[in-house]
């Protein structure tokens, strides 16, 4: 792992801006002066053509043009010749599902590791870290397995909040459910609050947006993390 | 299915009130006068001593006594002599795991198939649908398959809520996860809110409590039913 290059985004919306407005200049650094083309990975809806006409119009006003997997002839080559990957986000399950019938996982893997820009927004960020377990969508289609594409080896909880002080709900919060992960799975997980992201460079990784992430560790307190600290810790 | 008895409720809990307490009258009037002993199935929690404790201490007031189906040498074998049946929430993924690895799904089947009433809690009420895919819960667990008990012919999400009138929150709502599920499988999805509970009695299926449930059928507009309506609708 030592060319990745990834930013892992909570969202892809952020209240009262637009689609992927919060997170134009760090996709945009991320990218950087070479790469004029990205291939989108629409999996996590259904309406495959109508999402990546959405992301199209966005990123073609910053001058990068879009194709969408499912639109090229072989999924698999079409990666092999990627300049950039941009998985978005929808369910989960939905999307891992797809993402293995397609047999990109390996070949996503292989890219990603050879320097390969990657960026995910909710599901697409959710499937960078070693499972989906720690996904808030609903479990609509059964994937062979939980493992995601490990690209970091923490997981992610994306669109983290916490309940409001005046909450009589009396679901599960997300703190008791990454818990309960906790009680069954030892990798880490972050909670990336919506407007905020991860920007991982080989063994260096940021928290980039105005909100703070929340770290759980099993059998340790959770951790408030600054905007701008190094997360390099989650690997080591 | 000619002889079905069961209380199915949102949550265990209701802000304000004790463990159970807003669903004691109805627990009782399933069991009737006949039944002093519950089997209960703790599989959803990790600690089950604990949670088997918590159930006895509630049910043991009401006169009535409490073994944990893991007390018994052979769960197969307490289940086939229980008089009625108690599951618990937690989380969904392990119960149903745990059910399968303790070979459970096709026993209690039978036994409700044969008119011993069935208690179920949040995670214990979404099995007793045909699946588990419309849980809220996080998959911390891999179970071997998402169908469940099909004890009724729907699916159930626990918890229902809508998002405040000032929620700027980004995430899918309740309603659009169940949207999602609906794209990919045909059954109705009952949303009990909180403090709510469907109670089936062979063919009849009625709404219990203060709350509202929303029903949610594929390619129509959702229902708001309210409380003591029949909803056998949805079997028909």
């Amino acid at each position: 792992m030592n060319h990745r290059r990834l930013l892992l985004l909570s969202s892809s919306m952020v209240y009262g801006q637009d689609y992927l407005g919060h997170g134009a200049d760090e996709i945009l650094a991320l990218l950087g002066h070479n790469v004029s083309h990205v291939l989108f990975v629409p999996y996590a809806k259904v309406a495959w053509d109508d999402y990546t006409q959405k992301v199209r119009t966005c990123f073609e006003k910053w001058g990068i043009s879009i194709t969408g997997v499912h639109e090229a002839a072989e999924p698999g080559i079409a990666l092999e010749n990627a300049e950039a990957l941009f998985i978005g986000g929808g369910n989960t399950f939905l999307l891992l599902h797809d993402l293995y019938k397609n047999e990109l996982m390996e070949p996503i893997r292989n890219r990603v590791r050879g320097g390969m820009p990657y960026i995910g927004t909710s599901a697409g960020s959710n499937v960078a870290g070693p499972t989906i377990q720690t996904t808030n969508d609903m479990p609509i289609i059964y994937p062979p397995t939980f493992s995601a594409l490990a690209l970091v080896s923490f997981n992610i909880n994306p669109h983290y909040l916490e309940p409001g002080p005046s909450s009589q709900h009396m679901g599960e919060t997300r703190m008791v459910r990454i818990r309960e992960f906790h009680e069954h799975n030892p990798q880490p997980v972050v909670g990336i609050r919506e407007s905020s992201m991860l920007r991982v460079d080989n063994s260096s990784i940021k928290l980039i947006g105005p909100q703070p992430a929340k770290v759980f560790r099993a059998g340790k307190k959770p951790l408030e993390i600054s905007p701008g600290t190094a997360l390099d810790f989650l690997e080591q």
